[in-house]
């Protein structure tokens, strides 16, 4: 018994993050590898609240199948969320998710045939690239600096290939790097997305956790054409057990969003956004986040402070001004797939950097994650790392 | 601005149900169209009292990601559930997804390059073949009688055809016919995918839902091979808002689905899957399914005396052993597409049969479901229906 399966099979990989993972189960175990939002933090009590007057209030709707596009009430709770990002529009111009990474196969599945380019940030969001990589695309790596995409690299690429069917960009707090791109470069690259003909797919789940400064305005906000797709999700600003994300675009294009959703599994969880939605009714969500937002700051602080003292001085990292992670340079010749082992060895954890490049290389750096680890941890943790990094890095 | 799509999109089709229950939405509407549980029998009080057990314990894990294939101890209760239908499985063997639906969804994307064949039961479920669609696959219909598929059809096809990826079959009270496959061609199956090696795809979402006589032992209890991946749900014998459905495949078959899973939403709902878990913790699912079938019976019992009575003589319907659906025939002149339309002007909804054929025609049916219309709904709307017959079948 052998079946023949499809191509696409071939381009199936299993995260490298969530193999990882199952490599730091020992108790032991410090691990800056996850991107888990900190559990500690949930606000059970008033998700508990707002299940039960769910169910009491409404049980039957709440257990029964929903329209496609998701609970109007939770829609309309996203409307004033992503208003705080300047983004204008109404619930018809959204589609609920099981979380942005639903999203964001969507938009593979949407856009892309075998040998379309898509322009990405270098490094990316490994799970994106995942999500892509099952259409075999041809993966255009923009270069990035302090700022986030470079708006020349951009335009270089946009000029140089055909066939380009999306920008994927993460503007806040970027995952891997942490990183976070300017106004001036948003509005650019609005400028370069009409230019062009080519949509913007902007993935935006850190964009509210900010530790200082304004809140950026989404590219989204600047887009009064349907050029930018928005995926959100609740997973950071609330919890990601519920599987809830969404998407928003122009009636067009959203329609096709609406269709995939409708052909792979009918619906989001009727209860889970009902309950949501609830729980938004009852508590106000900034207090929510101000409160997370306070405690990721701190254990960010504390990261950067141990890696000013203790990592050696031949490497760099960046210092984020919000969301869950930090992003480790290493002298060229040090290879963070083989530190990553020693690491293991030690009982220390991190994601090496190789995988978040799509067509591989720069192993020289790796991505710490700070929001789910309390601050004795954290200085333990950085403590065994940063003695394996001066071991290493000579 | 008009982006170009992938070629997929072409194949994205609305489903046709969702679009006719928007039809549906008057108060004087009386619809048989729906595939809907009755939701005044779900178990509200005692779901929320898992709920509420559950954020108890253990809050943080249930709002926490989880690993990809499912909370272990929901797939504890899966093994059980499933062994009623014969089938002999370990934790390690079920993936957890959105509803069935993406299990479907999943096996087009194993397995499905463009232009592959796929043996499908004629007429098939429609939400099935708009899974499918999407990656464009030759759509072979094997012959059905009150038996469901026809071995001595399925055996020419696999003959005919090259390239052959999977069977695709609903054995008990099948959508749309409300028919169900006998043991002996269970095994004729079995014989047949080993002899052409060619998988099964066993969708089993009512299997459950029996009125009478013994539930059978699914095609998968014969497979001691891996032939057959088994798609179950909850959806049906709990409630669909949850989105809690399942796949069981040998190991190797297993992997892929799960990889698939990791790509296009990482997991299913945390907190569904601990709450639901929960529930059968709690409570005997046995005991709330025999409570629904004993509904549904009477419901099914009324529609068909309703039709022997009052629909004319030149029609005829199946009477099934259980599940959600009949299956009306008209004379071969009556489009049941055109009588749909006239339907919804008297205030009575059904779902014509030609989208249930892959390659279309047989316009001459249509699917009526009786599991969520009260008795005496059920009265007025096949009376609207029968007059509705007696004018156009003549």
């Amino acid at each position: 018994m052998d079946f023949k399966m499809s191509k696409r099979v071939d381009m199936m990989k299993n995260s490298i993050i969530r193999q990882l993972l199952s490599l730091c189960d020992s108790p032991e175990m410090i691990s800056f590898a996850g991107g888990f939002p900190a559990a500690e933090l949930f606000p059970i009590e008033e998700f508990k609240k707002a299940s039960i007057e769910t169910l009491d209030e409404d049980g039957r709707k709440a257990l029964q199948y929903a329209a496609t596009d998701g609970y109007p009430k939770l829609r309309e709770h996203i409307v004033d969320i992503v208003a705080k990002q300047g983004i204008k529009c109404n619930i018809e111009d959204i589609l609920i998710t099981n979380g942005s990474q639903q999203g964001l196969e969507f938009s593979g599945r949407i856009f892309l045939d075998e040998g379309d380019t898509i322009l990405v940030e270098s490094p990316s969001y490994l799970g994106a690239l995942g999500a892509f990589r099952v259409y075999n695309p041809n993966f255009v790596e923009v270069e990035t600096d302090q700022n986030g995409m470079r708006m020349d690299s951009l335009e270089e690429a946009l000029e140089k290939y055909d066939n380009i069917k999306f920008i994927y960009t993460i503007p806040e707090f970027q995952n891997p790097t942490g990183l976070t791109m300017p106004v001036d470069r948003r509005k650019k690259m609005i400028e370069l997305a009409k230019k062009y003909n080519v949509p913007i797919i902007e993935d935006s789940p850190y964009g509210r956790l900010r530790f200082e400064g304004e809140i950026l305005p989404a590219i989204k906000s600047f887009d009064d054409e349907g050029y930018v797709i928005y995926l959100g999700t609740f997973s950071k600003i609330f919890a990601p057990g519920l599987r809830i994300g969404y998407v928003i675009a122009n009636e067009e294009i959203l329609s096709k969003y609406n269709t995939s959703k409708q052909n792979v599994d009918l619906q989001a969880g009727t209860n889970s956004m009902m309950q949501l939605s609830k729980y938004l009714d009852n508590m106000c969500i900034d207090d929510h986040i101000c409160k997370i937002t306070e405690v990721y700051k701190n254990r960010r602080d504390l990261m950067i402070r141990m890696m000013d003292e203790y990592f050696p001085e031949n490497t760099s990292w960046n210092v984020p001004e919000g969301g869950l992670f930090t992003w480790v340079t290493l002298p060229e010749n040090v290879d963070a797939t083989e530190l990553f082992k020693k690491g293991i060895a030690r009982n220390v954890a991190f994601v090496p950097g190789e995988p978040f490049y799509p067509n591989g290389g720069h192993r020289n750096h790796f991505r710490l994650n700070y929001s789910c680890m309390p601050e004795e941890k954290i200085e333990i943790g950085m403590k065994r790392l940063a003695e394996l990094l001066c071991e290493e890095c000579k």
